[in-house]
């Protein structure tokens, strides 16, 4: 049964490959788009297809995209009536069948459909510039200096309403056929995750400043 | 100077934004291709642009995508013709800047354009299939079962010359405003990279059969 929550599904979004990956609900979306750092962003050009990897964010129930006035592809993508896609992939482990041909990756993935407009009401710009640099490191926006108008206006960002979209997930061990089951080869799932190293200071920086505890304990939502 | 083996720049991969982000060297694009797990393929479909995540691998100047026969989407990006952008982009790091505004990522990413042919010749099909396995699990291949004539027939691999791409990298530490230089913020890059958690057994599988090197001690090219 789905979800009260459900994502409406249309042709695009039902998955014909794999459908038991597919997760239904808005909860699951929020949260592949929530601990994702970029998104990759596709448009039609005259001259074909363009895929571009930029950074996004969440609010409430529109997907934020960020970009510079100046580049050509987003203002593209802002263009009224333009269709844009925005793919989010999360890679969660490598799946190592005792086949080559059951190999296979875990990840979650998010697909997004629709039209992309400016935002270009100052408060909401604001907002939402907030919301893009608390989705990269959360709880930045206490310490870090706000925009000022100057920047608001050099900045593009888009909103994308999460209207038509399907999420996809691949999860848990290997599915070898019976017949390889005895096969000397290990078999079984090696997780990944993006993790932070040792955070380095700005050598513009006087090293008194302290590390904040949102750096030194960085972690992505899940 | 361009480097010897140099990409040939044309109107769609000549940098507009952030010039100085740009790599000319064919073993810089070879580099992100080779260490991202998964890549973005766009085609313009009837309805719109679509994105999808999917693996892949390099056989010299081929990029190599792995899908299903079943998959309309590469199917799709198989037909003669079709222009296709596949996008790898890779997060070495967050930029934490004493301003909103000049909050950045470290990335590099990859962009490739092109027409991507399926791959028929089944012997020309086993080496790609090789390549796909040994590039997300370098030395795989010497202990899975290879393909056997069906399983190729039921796997899907385009190849996608390297003939028109480009490649952009940010690295190094934020670039702040002069003014902002003194505010009491900490300002630095938050490296980040995708690590290995602990193996996990195929719970189908005889635990007497080891955990082999390749696995124990897995990590991406670099």
């Amino acid at each position: 049964m789905a979800p009260p929550d459900a994502l409406e599904p249309t042709g695009r979004t039902t998955l014909r490959r794999h459908p038991e990956r597919g997760r239904a609900g808005r909860d699951e979306l929020h949260a592949v788009l929530d601990e994702a750092l970029v998104c990759h962003v596709g448009l039609a050009t005259e001259e074909g297809p363009v895929v571009i990897p930029t950074t996004h964010a969440r609010l409430g129930d529109q997907l934020l995209l960020h970009g510079s006035p100046a580049s050509r592809l987003l203002r593209g993508a802002a263009r009224e009536g333009v269709p844009v896609c925005v793919t989010v992939t999360l890679v969660d482990g490598l799946v190592l069948a005792r086949s080559a041909f059951h190999h296979s990756v875990n990840y979650r993935s998010a697909v997004v459909f629709g039209h992309a407009t400016p935002i270009e009401d100052p408060t909401a710009k604001a907002e939402a510039l907030h919301r893009l640099v608390e989705h990269v490191v959360p709880g930045r926006m206490a310490d870090a200096r706000p925009p000022s108008t100057k920047e608001l206006a050099g900045t593009l960002v888009l909103s994308l309403p999460l209207d038509e979209a399907s999420v996809k997930v691949r999860t848990g061990p290997p599915i070898d056929d019976e017949a390889d089951l005895d096969l000397p080869v290990w078999a079984g799932v090696l997780p990944l995750s993006l993790l932070p190293g040792p955070p380095e200071g700005d050598p513009l920086q006087d090293h008194r400043v302290p590390v904040p505890p949102y750096v030194s304990r960085y972690a992505r939502p899940r």
